[in-house]
């Protein structure tokens, strides 16, 4: 099935004729985030209006959420009482306070003024709760049932308000005293017989969290035990929001990108990339690249300590980038490993030991046979010329002895270098997850840093004692 | 409520005594996820054998795909032809493809004679489709419904088979020429009237997808347009199996592995880290660490050849690390913003100019205000003793003029380092894209290697020419 496709100048076109049955038609047959999308690009979003008054809200509501964040508060600023009014009715919960904590003061207020006072209590009170937890992410507009309806009094309710509700695939039932007692498939409701009692369909034994819970949890419970939908209770053990399989899916993809973030040393950026301005950017990167070339002062106090042994031994700076590099890469790949594999919790510092020796047994054999190639490497490298090594007075047997000297230096360095980058590399995820921190903070740029004061030791101290060259 | 647990010793017990009520009732209130996870510690796995003849074959086979791939080999081994036809009754065939994927030849064997011939050419089909592509992880258990039908028919239908089906909440419907025509959702059903048509019911627009779609695209329909199962039809028109959501919450995350691997010089890994050998491990480490070590050589080269002047102002070789490291991370940040956003579909190469200007602006901005604090910090480091820089026969306002050029020569080294790594870390990744390969390949580590040289031939040409310090 084709898509239907629209572009900006027709959209607008539709608009500016007051096409309405068009319009209408579009709405039913484009899904609203391709509209939005194109919307996006509106010369005057004052055009927009027209769609609010005259397309149904159950379709407008969506594709306002799906607009972007700027122009949404152009909107709303737009927004005659009556527009916003048929706007926040036909909203989730949920979208609306997503949209909303983007916005300037006065648009909040002008939002809050429009909707009826529960409305109000209820998204003040969704707007408190903290970023990342369940309480930020859950809807308010949810399917509660009291345990002692039958099947068929359940389905009556159902079709009555199940139009505004999040979604109805999951029932949530509540005892006498409105505490929260059990879900019940919208599926069994289509195998139960009619007169059977909700209290006996409803599975007890299903998952729920607190407000607070973090929504990385959240998402590991849904991942786990394949959910639909959790309920999100208060210390009475009532029923205050739902969260669903759509918003975990958007957790689970924006967790990810923060990690990646965060591991190629980018705080994690609130808006889009597109909608981030250039100073924010600036902001969100610069403090790293800081902190790390202040600490990159410990690899230049050794360098400079050696500066002697580097002023009659030059060829040894030669392989300074190599070194470094190689020993960064290896430490960057299990540290990338771990980090994952602590945030899908594949493993936990529990796993420690055996992680740690695994590791090591890897570390061994790839620095093996990475300082083994590379011993043959650098001596080609030196042979050919793209090395400059040959010092004066030295030819023939004495001339290769030098150059196997300098190759044996590098590559012993090297398989130093590996073993110990990738056994760090395992050792400070683990820690810093044990201390409750993220890992993903202390990634790839973090053991280069250490590795690279770590490996200059090395090279220094094999340099001068086992070969007694400089 | 509290999630009710047993570890591996109560559990072999349950099944050492024979305890058949407490087992099917543990069944019936431990997640089987939960159970396996204690089933894989087991010493004897023959004892499980019982499991799978007392516990009603709905849960055990769930348990099966729960558990890890060697045990779900022995127990195959071992299984009773019956107890096998049993098993692969009762599971859904892309959990069976799952399985059998991983398995030696003879236990594939074993599998598809315990099936009927219709579902052996089923199976044998599913495991021909290519890896990451929709038929790899589509399963063939679905309602589908002619159109003709009205809902009352339909829902004796849905009571019927709806629970050998992977899902009832989309329900698929086919014309007369079992071509399909669109889904119906099940919450539809509930607001419908009995004696409307399927046909009239049906979302038209629905989405639908080929067989060799690759995964990834899949999963950006299901995210964008908040699907919860799509359709998979062949060049017939004709439904062969259906993605639901809970199969692209998989996806999802494994994309992400997948691409945190890559950017990692990690191959990504088939299984998981725990199950993945020490020697396979080396396989997905190795190739890429001396990838880049050769491609090391470049800076290697340049440095050879400016070897005269590193003995003649050692000083220079100090600093090269942090500038390596600074450029490489600045690099870095930049290519997995990009990495990421290109992954989940934010931008394509078509705003590849835009973006290039935005982060120009923004490489500019960030190398401004790094080497500026860099000129200080490094005069710093010089006149704290961290770097000794004192040549002979300079001191006072001559030595404080040395030390201010060897800050500048390696500050603007830096600035320039920030803007052409920045730059390149946006231009490289989309160029992989616009060649139809993957961009988390390049990441990182190649941006570091590339810049390296980059960044020595600057600080080479800034140091001779321009300050005429070598």
């Amino acid at each position: 099935m084709e898509l239907e496709k629209i572009n900006t100048q027709e959209f607008e076109a539709l608009i500016k004729e007051r096409n309405v049955e068009k319009l209408r038609d579009t709405f039913e047959t484009i899904p609203t985030i391709d509209l939005a999308e194109v919307a996006n690009d509106f010369e005057d979003i004052k055009d927009l209006i027209f769609v609010f008054k005259v397309v149904k809200s159950e379709y407008t509501a969506e594709f306002f959420t799906d607009l972007s964040s700027d122009i949404q508060e152009k909107l709303i600023e737009l927004f005659s009482d009556e527009d916003l009014v048929t706007l926040l009715n036909a909203s989730f919960s949920d979208d609306i306070v997503d949209f909303m904590e983007d916005m300037p003061a006065n648009l909040v207020s002008k939002i809050l003024k429009s909707v009826n006072p529960t409305q109000r209590t209820n998204l003040n009170q969704l707007l408190n709760y903290k970023e990342d937890t369940a309480g930020s992410i859950m809807t308010t507009e949810f399917i509660e049932l009291t345990m002692n309806l039958t099947v068929k009094e359940a389905l009556i309710k159902i079709r009555e308000t199940g139009r505004k509700a999040e979604t109805i695939y999951t029932i949530f039932v509540r005892d006498n005293k409105r505490r929260f007692i059990g879900t019940i498939d919208l599926e069994e409701f289509i195998y139960a017989n009619e007169n059977e009692l909700l209290e006996d369909l409803a599975d007890k034994s299903a998952f729920t969290i607190g407000v607070n819970t973090d929504q990385e949890e959240v998402a590991t419970l849904f991942k786990r035990y394949n959910l639909n939908a959790i309920a999100v209770l208060n210390e009475d053990e009532r029923l205050i929001g739902i969260i669903t399989i759509d918003d975990i899916v958007d957790v689970i993809e924006q967790e990810a990108t923060e990690d990646i973030s965060k591991m190629a040393l980018v705080t994690p950026l609130e808006d889009s990339y597109k909608q981030t301005s250039i100073g924010r950017m600036a902001l969100k990167t610069m403090p790293w690249l800081i902190v790390l070339m202040v600490l990159g002062a410990f690899s230049s106090m050794i360098l400079s300590s050696f500066q002697d042994a580097l002023a009659s031994l030059a060829i040894l700076s030669v392989f300074i980038p190599v070194l470094m590099d190689t020993g960064g890469n290896s430490g960057g790949q299990t540290v990338s490993l771990m980090i994952r594999g602590l945030a899908v919790g594949e493993f936990t510092p529990k796993d420690f030991w055996k992680i740690l020796w695994k590791e090591f047994r890897v570390a061994l054999l790839v620095s093996l046979i990475v300082s083994g190639f590379a011993f043959g490497w650098f001596i080609l490298e030196m042979y050919v010329g793209i090395v400059h090594f040959a010092p004066e007075g030295l030819a023939g047997g004495a001339l290769l002895i030098a150059r196997l000297k300098v190759s044996a230096i590098v590559s012993l360095t090297l398989f130093a270098t590996i073993v110990f980058s990738k056994t760090l590399a395992v050792a400070i995820p683990m820690f810093v997850k044990v201390l409750k921190k993220d890992p993903a903070l202390i990634s790839e740029p973090f053991i280069t840093t250490i590795v690279d004061v770590l490996a200059l030791l090395i090279y220094f101290f094999i340099a001068s004692s086992l070969f007694q060259l400089v």
